[in-house]
């Protein structure tokens, strides 16, 4: 044989070896297979969960009940077997709900309490509360139609409700959401002494679903707060009775100095590449009025779960492996800021970071927030994932506490757990442990751990 | 041009204006895409689900909930719009449940009372029912390994779990459940007084999952019950530490006579082929300690819907669309038989028939009974689906009561909606209304609705 085609089976054998261990090696298979096999006959996920939801219920940033939370979940990470287990200190708003009342009066229709919850981070009314005309709009655009004239010195009733027409309920979310983050903001530029939001859900219920609210720096802060949609069906249609209606709006939510909390961070040290991180995480912090299961109990203890299992199993990641459970992601996302700036001062580099902050319903996918090669190879180890029926790798993905890592060039990954009955639960009071499925929570910690683990093997 | 080459130049338009109307069409994506809308908007569906739930609680066959079931859901039919409504009269099974009480009794441990539900159609105790020793077995294997020196005058404790491991449940329900169905039967010929049988779900909760049990014809006939799977671990448990512990069963449920029910059909005439026929069904029946949200009145309302989205869409189909609500689909099967026998008798053309009895979580996609080429149309429909994110379509599919179809040649398809989590409502009183989400439950709708549309019009 001539040299010539020696080196032509030497690059031969050397491609086969080199696809082979990406294509036809039967050990990642096995790996993730027994990674389903524990999550889905070990309990103690389940029972963290459950705990979060029960005894650190509302856990807001600077609560006790967040510092609850903090602590349990630092000792579960010990629990779980991290070689290392910190806290990082963060800085939070301190907000606290007051009493609330929102009574609809009409000389034509009687009166009516409606199911109100304050906006996070709002300002209130006194404790009489105010009592004024009520104007509705849809949009932004209305509001402006209808000018100072029109709003001055009333309740702007932003009543847009979520299309659910659209599959993806995320993006009937996005397209509701603006009424409740900017609408006293903009409210106020007319002379609008506060907001009523209906909630973003696409469910017809009685609770009202929360969220953060923002104000112009420079701009009059009124109170703002969410009514069910229910409560917002019944005020749309009384008003259309009998527009002079007066309510008499109560909200004694107050915010404090801001304090501190902390994000929760455990490890498992890499065995070659210990300098680079590949992250999964989700928030501790839930609202106030709510168990926070879905939103984002869930997600936390699918990370801890993670670490669990790899210690378990004894799989040796060449990359350092962490789990972080972000505070205040619901206010201001401070947690997630302040992780990618301490990573920027520490200079570590993460190789990776995922987010689980979409619920724990089954899991149908991952969102990755790539180009070119490295999305073709990520969207390609989807057939791991086929016969625990998790079809959807697609481009996206993200999520708000790992975003400010984009900047060091991290791959972003969002768990797409089914999103159907989601925004039945968000910031609500019905995000409760009762919501959660033990099994889907578990294929979505099975599912997580799995994606890191090949993501680490692969290099991808 | 030659007279041979127009011949190619019309042969090819014909394939393109042929393969155009499969693909290219835009018609059914947009009758796709207003079925879908139409189902996420209106909450019809929802409400007839919460009345078969809440006003026909328990409706087993012969009950008077099952008679309100069946007059609920004709009127339903009516009310939809269907051209016509008609009843089917079905024999079935009249079993009754009586009195129940399982309490262990140790001379170590003390005492204890577990969960239990009589399995459906079991013969029962006398009044002051049996006190015997418990002798547990995971299998009829060990059952035959033990003999009648070890039975005889025992109850017999099945108690092999669920497998947690399978991805598919109904796999592991598959794995478990002929320790209800005969553990009975196969007890008794070694001499067994009773059997008490560990509930065929991967939930460990105090619900009972109860479920048909059959016996030998010439066969002893013993008592049957499910524990509930928290009550079968402790029962485990203490017959580890006490083998000699006995247990007092109390069931007291009793056969009676057959009697009469009725399939509830309600139909859109075709206009083309009006003798041929495509039905999406569902059972009317459930088991008398549930309220059968998902098992099945959400099939029911989900076929009822699909009548009345074609009507209100004006979506006239070449062959009659029926909706049946079958009877008895728990106990014995008799409505699905005497449906194919009826059709049969008739002259009736089953083209295709659709059930939906795996629950009405969100739909993943459908099951086809079919091979060759028919199956592979079937499977490339999916692309219709996927802007829903409706993906898996299989070879696979079927259902009990569409099952005597198959002998004159009907197209048979199954529902595969979301699975993880339908063995913790499966014939308990865990299947409640609650337990359903209304997006859910009319994904479902919109997806067997289209489906059949899309079968009918591509002459699948």
């Amino acid at each position: 044989m001539r040299r010539f085609e020696w080196d032509r089976v030497l690059i031969s054998v050397a491609l086969t070896l080199i696809l082979s261990s990406y294509t036809f090696s039967q050990e990642p298979e096995k790996i993730i297979r027994s990674v389903f096999d524990e999550a889905l006959t070990d309990r103690t996920a389940y029972f963290q969960l459950e705990y979060l939801c029960k005894n650190t219920k509302g856990r807001i940033p600077g609560s006790p009940a967040a510092a609850e939370a903090v602590e349990y979940t630092r000792q579960a990470l010990i629990k779980a077997g991290a070689d290392s287990v910190w806290l990082q200190k963060v800085p939070v708003p301190h907000w606290e709900r007051g009493k609330e009342l929102c009574r609809i009066h009409s000389l034509l229709l009687g009166y009516e309490d409606l199911n109100i919850s304050a906006l996070g981070l709002s300002v209130g009314t006194s404790v009489e509360g105010i009592i004024a005309k009520v104007v509705e709009v849809q949009d932004f655009d209305e509001l402006k139609q209808l000018g100072k004239k029109n709003i001055e010195g009333k309740i702007v009733f932003f009543n847009r409700p979520f299309d659910n027409k659209l599959i993806n309920t995320f993006s009937g979310y996005s397209g509701a959401v603006n009424q409740r983050t900017q609408g006293a903001a903009e409210a106020a530029k007319y002379g609008a002494i506060a907001v009523i939001v209906r909630s973003a859900t696409g469910s017809l219920d009685n609770f009202p679903h929360t969220g953060v609210c923002r104000y112009d720096q420079n701009g009059q802060k009124i109170p703002a707060v969410a009514v069910s949609t229910i409560g917002a069906e019944l005020l749309s249609q009384w008003l259309k009775s009998d527009p002079d209606l007066t309510t008499h709006l109560v909200s004694t939510c107050k915010n404090y100095p801001d304090t501190w909390s902390y994000n929760v961070i455990g490890e498992i040290e890499g065995s070659q590449k210990p300098n680079e991180i590949i992250s999964a995480g989700a928030h501790i912090d839930a609202w106030d009025i709510a168990e926070g299961a879905h939103d984002d109990a869930g997600g936390c203890v699918q990370a801890v779960e993670m670490i669990r299992i790899f210690k378990k199993l004894g799989i040796k990641p060449k990359r350092t492996i962490r789990a972080v459970m972000f505070m205040n992601e619901e206010m201001s996302g401070t947690g997630g800021r302040t992780y990618a700036e301490e990573a920027k001062k520490k200079g570590e580099l993460h190789y990776a970071a995922l987010e689980a902050d979409r619920g724990v319903m089954s899991p149908r996918g991952f969102g990755f927030d790539a180009d070119g090669t490295r999305l073709e190879k990520l969207l390609n180890i989807a057939s791991y994932f086929k016969p625990y029926n998790i079809r959807d790798f697609d481009k996206g993905g993200g999520g708000s506490d790992i975003s400010p890592l984009k900047a060091q060039g991290t791959l972003l990954i969002g768990t797409m757990p089914e999103s159907q009955r989601y925004f039945y639960y968000h910031h609500s009071a019905n995000d409760t442990f009762e919501q959660v499925n033990e099994r889907e929570l578990q294929m979505g910690s099975a599912a997580t751990a799995s994606l890191i683990y090949l993501i680490d093997l692969l290099d991808l």
